[in-house]
């Protein structure tokens, strides 16, 4: 039966990603993925051959890969962070059904949430919950309820997806929701280009965070009501007693 | 100025580190933590010095790492997973306060939840909520809210720590409050052991899982209102049009 891996590279360097991914990377005939992807891994696979697609093709880049398996190649495909966290490892679970019987094997990754948070410090220690700013694939009214139910809850919050071009002001509205159930001193903080030469990260306050720049490659971290600063870092306690 | 590392370990197996986390390991002097996560450690660096102490000593583990490093070692301070996620990091940050500067990195690793997730299929694929069902260092009310605002707002959830033998209706409880707001045919499904020897998965309903026996071991995972099975696995479809 042939082999198919959905793997998880994680933030993109090759520190950051898992020995099994290491491994799955190897062990595969072909690499497929979306073109930026691609690109942070082919200098560690210079021979290996490649199907890069621009984003939005995702059905048909993963279509490509189940066909590729059912060919006999051992397939790769390969997604950013974690392979099921807002990766393709459900839409090759869901398209596999119209192909011959796969090997699938899905290789977990650092996804953004944890990569950002270790350069911020330690924002995520208590319960959190993970939501895209996309709605391209999720209507926005739920991405809102989840938005308020999650300020409401006093969780700690990871924002994927916080802007592109189209969606340029969804940062501000998500913050504006939020602003209604968490205080405006709240910490945040955010990370941009993790595991990439132009990593940087800050913290700021939500208030502040309303009006902040950035782009689709930043993830955006909310505290709870008890987040605050250490020595610049972003630190969720967990509730120890220290003494 | 010495160097501290938490390095999330992943979930136990020498394949699941990452890279940075095997060079973490490699440079550290001596291995503090839990002495669970140093056995899982130690055939690596069979001849590293290590401080393992048990369970509940995490205040008194890591003033020990600190004091370590104050006195010139390079420390790293394992945990399972995440070094954030209900790890180590937001404590060694709040104790360094009192300590020497010190160069403190994070070394971030696969949480449980991606962990479980890869063995299950993909049921973390949308928006997700991650929750401690311990309630040694958060009130059960605070628990219980957010179990209620992450169901209200159809998240899926990913539950850590769902029993202990102090606590061994906890599981119980809080699938009674998701049953409240969410459909008893929910899918849902656990993964014990991820990682390790023993590593077993079962998918079941979310009125089954209010009876399911589980461990500390275990990690529980609650789909949203779209998540499917497909050919066994857990899968929450991103909603993609499949044509």
């Amino acid at each position: 039966m042939s082999k198919l891996f959905v793997i998880g590279i994680g933030p993109g360097n090759p520190e950051g990603m898992t020995i099994a991914c290491r491994a799955a990377l190897e062990q595969s005939d072909v690499l497929v993925g979306y073109t930026v992807y691609i690109d942070l891994i082919r200098p560690l696979h210079p021979k290996k051959a490649v199907f890069a697609t621009p984003m939005m093709g995702e059905v048909a880049r993963c279509k490509n890969a189940l066909m590729l398996a059912a060919q006999g190649k051992t397939v790769g495909v390969v997604c950013s962070g974690d392979a099921g966290v807002y990766g393709m490892a459900s839409l090759i679970f869901e398209l596999a059904q119209e192909y011959p019987p796969l090997d699938i094997e899905i290789v977990p990754g650092v996804t953004a949430a944890l990569g950002g948070a270790a350069l911020l410090g330690a924002p995520l220690s208590c319960d959190f919950a993970v939501v895209s700013l996309s709605d391209l694939l999720t209507p926005w009214a739920a991405i809102e309820k989840r938005l308020v139910c999650a300020s409401m809850a006093d969780f700690c919050m990871a924002l994927y997806n916080p802007a592109s071009k189209k969606r340029a002001d969804y940062l501000e509205k998500a913050c504006g929701i939020v602003l209604r159930h968490k205080a405006p001193d709240t910490i945040c903080g955010f990370a941009r280009n993790i595991g990439r030469a132009e990593e940087c990260t800050e913290t700021l306050s939500l208030a502040e965070l309303k009006n902040a720049k950035v782009d689709m490659f930043t993830t955006v971290f909310i505290g709870n009501s008890q987040t605050k600063l250490i020595q610049g870092r972003m630190i969720t306690p967990r509730g120890y007693r220290l003494d």
